[in-house]
């Protein structure tokens, strides 16, 4: 995010992603400019202008290769933790081990909470343990899963698609919330709202970060040594890195180093 | 409600419609007893036996023919608004206008609240403005819904069977919320996370109430001199008043007058 209405209530308050502007607010790669609509190119630009307000301080003890994703992955997953208040001692569950999910574990653990990640792939239980995860649960197993009812106090799904999240309902406390940070869609399966409703449970949903909360997470992983698990690839390797991104095959986050990209024309790049 | 665990966390918080005892709480109307199973008859019951606990004091100033719907329309509509903190001067919405709906705009009016009620039904407009709503929305007119994005603190929907929750989503502000007390069933179409995420919002759930606040809906009731909206039948209209009721066509609830019990044996009445 580069830029916000700066005048709707909720840019007033600190929170620019839920900007109410007529035009909301200017995404940092793929977002049209104001005034003129041209497009942002991101961290592909070779030069970009933004406002003070939305230049934030990298602190220098962390690897800065490494920082990159903590400006996506890292507050789309701290902000809902803070804003849900999730505190020491409480039972965190997160769904997913992709970009999203492996900050998740190293924030939620980084806060003093009880950490397990539900996954799919018995392949990821040694990752999500190396990551700081106390436990590890394959969502396809419904037995261990019924073990686990009633027992979270938050749990945080990063998984990107449309999925069913009525087995991860069962498993919230009385009260708790559950929220989706990656299926920006309509779910399918339908949520079942008797399991909502027979224990006041809340779904929710949350989007990046305000920028005041942004530098906030980028200090408090300066404060717990935390940054993303990242491979670095030159920018010729780009379309095998997107293939490989699709299968998941990447931990946990592909970084371009761009000075790759002196290198070659587009042409030689892309041909 | 006649009886719960009274043991678990939440019966112990008074909140014994979310116990979670390994039997849950027991329904006043088909509802398996402790200790030997047997179903409970509520109200059809010549004489029933419940815990102190159990049991509410109905305030002097009511009718009591039209109380009998406060312990459960009228509860389940007054826990969620007391919940989720409706104020006076907020927006709240109310989805569908039958017995939950309009005991939901005779409280929230009571709470102070500025009332939308949203029907598909145009017959129904007269009698949303009766019951004190201040506006009635047509939820099938696409261009009347989009005047009211984002304008709502609270939603409750009332509607009973799942139904496409999405354009009363788009209706709450940012952190707002919107309350599900009928549906108690998988939603369809799904639940679109995107209109949750962008901002912030919250989908929940939420079942009757505990005996605590079931007193308390009364008392408010008493000094707010409300009730429901009843049509009283004698039990003989029982299977006519069921199709009146599958069709909508009852304001707003009936309610039976068990003396009509004794002049009929149950061979006549049903045969």
């Amino acid at each position: 995010m580069v830029n916000s209405c700066q005048s709707c209530s909720p840019c007033r308050e600190g929170l620019e992603q839920y900007c109410e502007g007529p035009k909301g607010w200017t995404a940092t790669y793929n977002g049209p400019q104001k005034p003129d609509g041209t497009n942002t190119y991101g961290g592909y630009s070779n030069n970009i202008i933004v406002s003070e307000k939305f230049v934030l301080r990298i602190p220098d003890n962390l690897d800065i290769k490494a920082v990159a994703p903590l400006l996506c992955a890292g507050i789309t997953t701290y902000s809902p933790l803070r804003h849900w208040k999730v505190k020491p001692g409480q039972k965190v569950g997160v769904v997913g081990l992709g970009g999203l999910g492996h900050m998740a574990i190293k924030l939620a653990k980084a806060m003093g909470a009880n950490v397990t990640v539900f996954t799919t792939s018995p392949q990821k239980k040694v990752d999500a343990s190396r990551l700081g995860a106390d436990d590890v649960v394959l969502s396809t197993d419904k037995e261990a899963m019924s073990k686990y009812e009633l027992s979270f106090d938050y749990i945080l799904s990063t998984i990107p698609t449309s999925h069913d999240i009525n087995p991860y309902v069962n498993l919230l406390k009385r009260d708790a919330t559950l929220t989706l940070v990656g299926a920006l869609e309509p779910l399918e399966p339908g949520l079942n709202n008797s399991q909502v409703a027979f224990h006041r449970r809340s779904i929710t949903g949350s989007l990046i970060g305000g920028i005041a909360e942004t530098q906030e997470v980028l200090d408090f992983c300066a404060k717990h040594n935390i940054v993303s698990d990242v491979e670095i690839i030159p920018i010729q390797q780009i379309n095998t890195a997107y293939e490989r991104m699709l299968k998941g095959d990447v931990k946990f986050r592909f970084v371009i180093d761009m000075a790759s990209l002196q290198q070659d024309s587009d042409q030689e790049i892309f041909s």
